[in-house]
């Protein structure tokens, strides 16, 4: 297992990362907050840049990299692949991203946007380990894996730093999604020093239950395939160092229906005004089907991003 | 013709209105300043109280109204409405808002959550005025007509009082949208006096132009029915005095078509991760489609609502 990450590595990651990248705005709703008898503060980091969370432990990652780097690769169908991409045009370094064949094509044009080269491959996980690990050989490119990295977890921890000191007083709950658990575990070791009293509480889909299966068992479990979830960014199983941190720190794992999911998509777009992804819409999701209990309480929600395929909405189907 | 609000009208509005409303952000995008060679700055009144900038003339005026006022009426069957069920609740007055039986039902409900009580009437615009005078005599409630109203003017010019305070250096120029004429007369006259450089270009569908063609021929316009545009927060005629105030002050009015219009809307919801509503995206579609020059220019763009049908939307029809 990687070590994972300190306090002192989240705060040094916030200082270093915190000149390229966006403070996100916290939003909140009158209406949301009748309806839930919760004061909801909303991390918006579908506004951060490239779209998602995801810039900040890229971002984070790609500074720390030894003078002498000569380029960085990863292997991602999502927002890391983007995030890695605008990361590495920091250093002007190339960025070399493995995608299955499949990944939609405005994934591929983002990380093209940013100068970054598009590999493709067969869409198997070993198909894309293995061609992330012939573009390392062969260009002597340094990889940065999607979460099971401290320096990647130290960035995401950034996201609850700012949310944290930014709130309009102490946080009770805070609840993030849960994918590779790479936030969840940023946001556990920033809420562990910077809000100690604020209980953490993962939120993923029913249909890739992994961490909720491996947080009761206390064995980190595989993702059962095949995925069938609208919560594309959370498919992912743990690793065992984002398992441990999980394991020590969070208060609860919870999961939630695809309806409900869809439908906390759906209330934060008409709500808030904004484009969300349906992961961001897990935390939601959780308080409308009532897996958490909120009332009365002040509960900090990371909205995770906001890169979604405006044609295939969820309630347009 | 009503006479027309002073600068003085409109700074005394803003300060009437201002503890009870948001204070709405300027949004920007890198990608869309690339593209269009331009600084872009989105004053983002979908973030507004209602949901649009409607909550500002319908704030003031209901604020400015006697002390001894009964209730208020109007007949809407959009922003406005719920613009003035709110701005009802805050001087505890009963709202009486005409409505046609065609309006969609989250209007309605939209209304009916701020208290207001909703009058169906046929759809047709002799229909409406017949059901607000008839209320207006049964009831004594006041008359808060959507533009044609210098209370009303006075505050919507209030959105482009905070364009101009909250931009990072002098503007080049303000493009609003343009319907009944509010929005685009109060911005002309809180230009005037805070950034008379700025030229204030008014932007209309193809589909429903009569600002544009009252512009060029001097002479206030009928719009030609039925109106076929996607911009449904546009499609009325102008008034007389807001005619007037366009006519003394705004530098030009283009017209843009129902494709670009589309295509500026989804640009804003990916680019921007906002919703926004169809007629918001009238001043990007004029940039899109090359109807006023922006190059190295810093340009203001009111975004005036994000009231949108999610079952609705332009490009999954």
């Amino acid at each position: 297992m990687k070590p994972p990450p300190l306090i002192e590595d989240i705060e040094a990651a916030h200082a270093r990362i915190a000149p390229h990248l966006h403070r996100t705005p916290i939003l909140t709703s009158r209406s949301l907050d009748c309806a839930t008898g919760a004061e909801l503060l909303f991390k918006c980091e579908n506004f951060q840049k490239t779209g998602s969370f995801k810039a900040r432990g890229a971002t984070n990652a790609v500074l720390t990299l030894p003078p002498d780097v000569t380029g960085v690769a990863t292997h991602s169908s999502g927002n890391h692949a983007a995030a890695l991409a605008h990361a590495a045009r920091l250093r002007a370094l190339p960025a070399h991203v493995v995608m299955p064949a499949t990944a939609p094509k405005a994934k591929r044009s983002a990380v093209e946007a940013y100068g970054g080269t598009v590999i493709s491959c067969a869409p198997t996980l070993a198909a894309r380990e293995e061609a992330a690990a012939r573009v390392v050989a062969e260009t002597g490119a340094a990889l940065v894996p999607p979460f099971d990295d401290p320096r990647v977890v130290a960035g995401q921890g950034t996201a609850a730093v700012e949310l944290i000191a930014d709130a309009p007083g102490p946080l009770d709950l805070i609840l993030v999604p849960v994918g590779g658990g790479g936030l969840l575990a940023g946001t556990l070791l920033a809420a562990s020093a910077h809000a100690p009293r604020a209980a953490v509480i993962g939120v993923e889909p029913e249909a890739a239950d992994d961490a909720a299966r491996g947080f009761q068992s206390r064995m980190l479990q595989p993702q059962v395939l095949p995925v069938a979830t609208i919560a594309d960014g959370v498919t992912t199983a743990m690793s065992p160092m984002t398992f441990e941190i999980m394991c020590w720190l969070a208060r609860d794992i919870v999961t939630v229906s695809e309806a409900a999911i869809a439908a906390a998509m759906r209330c934060i777009w008409e709500r808030l005004k904004i484009i969300v992804e349906p992961s961001c819409a897990l935390p939601l999701a959780a308080i409308l089907e009532r897996k958490v209990d909120v009332e009365g309480r002040r509960v900090g929600i990371i909205l995770t991003g906001g890169n979604v395929d405006l044609d295939r909405l969820p309630w347009t189907i």
